[in-house]
């Protein structure tokens, strides 16, 4: 390879934020699936000690001879050490980049709605340009799992992750007058009975539906008060309309 | 063909609620995609005496001799005029679901969030099985095109309609004391002007991204301040995080 060419495939080296969708492989989109039959390297987080979840997603339509990075998360609670593990990532990914060699971030859902990605983008602002592909997110997946006109009009709809203490979402389930007003309580995970408790108090039970695994084949969709248990998997989330859903009428 | 076989055919007709996601038709799903080979009939919304922009998402993807049933709005602010195409139109599609026809709507971003399937999805359940199709949402396409960190970790997103007025707007964009909320608003439109100056008021002007047609070929982004116009396209949006992005340090 002359010194042009190396140069020219420098230039043309991307970082790309690739939005998988929630779990099914075909909520892949076309652009996604595009990308990633021509990147040569691919990054992705994973559990430690256990099989990425974005990779399974990604799985049928990988090729062969890719270079993988995989970033596994110690199972820890402290923030440090999964900074650490970006850190080195972002590195690894820099010398692919500078090398020429784009690079593909695989992500659940969407790059930038709670996504991972969002700790290589900010490291790694400068070195390479960066294109974001959108992918479905688990709040509509969630919603189409359960049959749940989510949105409509005048509706409003508020994301909150699950981990909020039980004041600060008391105060955004209770803020407005209107019942024209959505909820998708996010990262459901290990404050399953904590959050149940809470609508429950607040009157909110009656209305709200309960998602795992939307769009996965092990997906499962209830009534949130039919459902019993003292947590749930990370990949959970809870949804309601105060009205019981958008009106259309 | 045999009683038998027709009423097998009948079994198996479907309604599908399609999400088409934001505009670009790589953003479509492979699920949309195979759908759409398999459809013998498809209906969209257009404004009357336009083309559908929803059909020219899927335009690339149609195959030939298919069934459209183009749901044309009247361009007038009364909701009894459109109310009266979608009965029309659900009348249609039910006679095509009662004859075997499996039926799917065409919806850009996802057909549960702000989109028109739900004047049909409740007019046509029990009629035949119902399948929701998620796809990608203009919120997201929004803020990949804007490159902004939308939410991570205990950030929490309210989505909000830009028709409510002043006091509403106010009391969901100024109600916590939390600066770890990103607002978008939708349906910008005729309210560009208001929403702009809402927001100047309200000190919120700085962070905010303005976005048309984002993922279309003529997509616009640009700091909201710097954007001055009296009003806006239907499909543009405003993106802002109160920190002005999400923080993963």
């Amino acid at each position: 390879m002359t010194e042009n060419s190396t140069s020219s495939a420098q230039a043309s080296a991307r970082l790309y934020g690739l939005g998988l969708g929630p779990g099914d492989p075909e909520l892949v989109t076309l652009k996604a699936l595009r990308i990633l039959g021509q990147v040569p390297v691919i990054a992705y987080p994973s559990a430690e000690g256990t099989p990425s979840l974005v990779r399974q997603i990604a799985a049928p339509h990988l090729h062969d001879g890719l270079i993988e990075i995989d970033m596994a998360m110690p199972m820890v609670e402290a923030r440090f050490p999964a900074q650490q593990v970006y850190q080195v990532a972002a590195e690894q990914i820099s010398q692919h980049l500078r090398a020429g060699r784009s690079v593909a971030v695989l992500c659940e859902g969407d790059p930038l709605f709670y996504g991972s990605f969002m700790y290589l983008y900010q490291r790694l602002e400068g070195v390479a340009p960066i294109e974001i592909v959108p992918g479905v997110t688990s709040v509509t997946a969630c919603a189409a799992v359960a049959g749940l006109p989510l949105v409509a009009r005048k509706d409003s709809l508020t994301v909150l992750p699950g981990p909020l203490d039980d004041e600060r979402l008391t105060r955004r389930l209770t803020s407005s007058e209107s019942d024209e007003q959505a909820f998708a309580i996010m990262k459901v995970g290990r404050h399953f009975a904590r959050l149940k408790a809470l609508l429950e108090r607040l009157g909110l039970l009656e209305h709200a539906w309960y998602v795992e695994r939307a769009s996965m084949a092990d997906q499962r969709v209830a009534r949130l008060s039919a459902v019993e248990q003292s947590q749930a998997p990370y990949f959970s989330m809870i949804l309601l309309h105060k009205r019981g859903r958008a009106d259309v009428n």
